[in-house]
């Protein structure tokens, strides 16, 4: 009889659900609101409330589910236990044990992140390679490291944290993380926005941007037009990023650098500033990697959440 | 009755070989030389020779000997293959299935650094961790990450090369790598009597240095005098160090950094110029990880190149 997996994506307002088979076909998604009153107590109840809708509308019997899978805001270690993820209200208890109590299916949890690099192996941009670096360039920086095909969590769940890197010791503005000079701040939709801003002030060159409202969407449309400041910025850009995953390339050795979130919409331009920078510090063993755009959008979540539970009871 | 296992280091002059129990005390060891000529075709015979002599001379028969480990100076990938080792002549072939052929004995191999960082896991400074980074400060500076008691190998034996994170832009000498500004340049051996030569020549204070011979050593004793010459090397060699070993942590998430290598026997000190460093730029996460120094010394390759085949034998 044909098993199924739900992969359950946290976010700070909404949570993605996915019904997928064995194989990771995608067979409906959906959302509902994340509650984050009360120290975010309803939030699991309410997933294992909707999971279990979704079974008797699809008149699925728990036998039939192999598993949920569920991605956290925070770090969660590799037994399920999530430490703190301010965003959602919550200190530090077992996601695993707490949907399991409810579900009587195997649960397995992990960081939104992380759990989000492996969908991109797995059926995303990076998929072919089990080492592999996944960075996606949102609001922040977030990062996911796969080694032979698990995520590296980290003794907290703390893994794969690229965002967080440190790569400019003179910078004066504060990270959200309290440290400063971190990668997103760089890196990120913000970051690039930032990079443009400081840009624009400190040249007087002439600049499309100088019109338009500042945004890593407008600078890399204007970097495509050829926009000579624009094309300062994405440099600066480039550099930052490319010398953090020479970094963690030359430590982790992975095949495949996956690059995600709504900087990278920007598409191959981006790896056009990254590359060079990237090469010239990587060492050698490590030049020529591949570097791929994310192909799963927001549901990457989901997909990497249905791989964690099938990894784990298959 | 009682298993043995043979753990081997191959260096570029001696082969160094431990005779352990299955619970890691070692019972024998002693070296042979490394004989290079011939693209290195003996050195694997050689050992294998000196492997069956130990056995008759413990009177041990083969189906007693649950394995032989080797540690060898180049990439060595997951499935034993070492892929190129300049400073044995060798080209790309498996070691472990040319010590099998002769030895009828299951063989694993990795890479030095990787393997006596399993070592300092098991036996030495990192006891009690299953998470942490080894890194190596001799002449050069190597690198082992262990995640969950297991080497991060990468895809081609690569991983773990912490020594060539590059540090410095600045930098205009060329590493033995070929690139400018690794890690390597300035946190081993030789890194410290470059920045110290360098320091010498730039500043006209009075120093202890300046009467001696400059080495890592007579550095870190002139710090433990109070020479505030040799204390501003330190604090540089403490940024680079501490700065790096930073960037690691934030995407390993760690719970031990052992500290091994001919720098390290300047001892705690060290880690009071790298710790301040370490601390500032790392992800919370990471912050209070356990620093210690390396105990093995020279036994650390014959200690990891054991566990290696225990791990995937027993």
């Amino acid at each position: 009889m044909d098993k199924y997996v739900f992969g359950v994506d946290i976010g700070g307002t909404t949570v993605k659900l996915g019904f997928f088979d064995v194989k990771g076909n995608l067979l409906d998604k959906w959302e509902i609101p994340t509650r984050t009153e009360e120290e975010g107590s309803r939030i699991l109840p309410d997933i294992a409330e909707s999971i279990q809708n979704k079974m008797k509308e699809k008149q699925i019997s728990p036998d039939r589910v192999a598993g949920v899978g569920a991605g956290a805001p925070g770090p969660v270690d590799a037994v399920g236990v999530v430490h703190k993820a301010v965003n959602l209200g919550w200190g530090t208890f077992s996601i695993k044990e707490t949907l399991e109590n409810i579900l009587h299916i195997p649960v397995m949890a992990g960081n939104d992140a992380n759990v989000a690099a492996l969908g991109e192996m797995w059926k995303g941009g990076g998929q072919g390679s089990n080492d592999l670096i996944v960075v996606t360039l949102g609001t922040g920086v977030g990062g996911g490291i796969i080694i032979n095909g698990k995520v590296l969590a980290g003794i907290s769940g703390a893994g794969g944290e690229i965002g967080h890197m440190h790569v400019e010791d003179e910078e004066r503005e504060v990270c959200n993380c309290g440290n400063r000079g971190c990668l997103e701040q760089f890196a990120s939709a913000t970051g690039v926005t930032r990079l443009a801003r400081r840009k624009l002030a400190e040249s007087s060159k002439d600049s499309v941007l100088r019109q338009k409202e500042i945004s890593a969407k407008t600078v890399f449309d204007a970097v495509k037009q050829g926009d000579p400041l624009a094309i300062e910025i994405a440099e600066e850009f480039g550099k930052y990023l490319g010398d953090a995953l020479a970094a963690v390339a030359t430590v982790v050795n992975p095949d495949t650098i996956v690059l995600g979130g709504g900087v990278s919409k920007a598409g191959e331009v981006l790896i056009d500033y990254i590359r060079p920078h990237y090469e010239k510090n990587v060492f050698l063993a490590n030049r020529g990697v591949k570097f791929a755009l994310a192909t799963l959008g927001n549901d990457a979540g989901i997909y990497g959440a249905a791989r964690l539970v099938l990894d784990s009871v298959l």
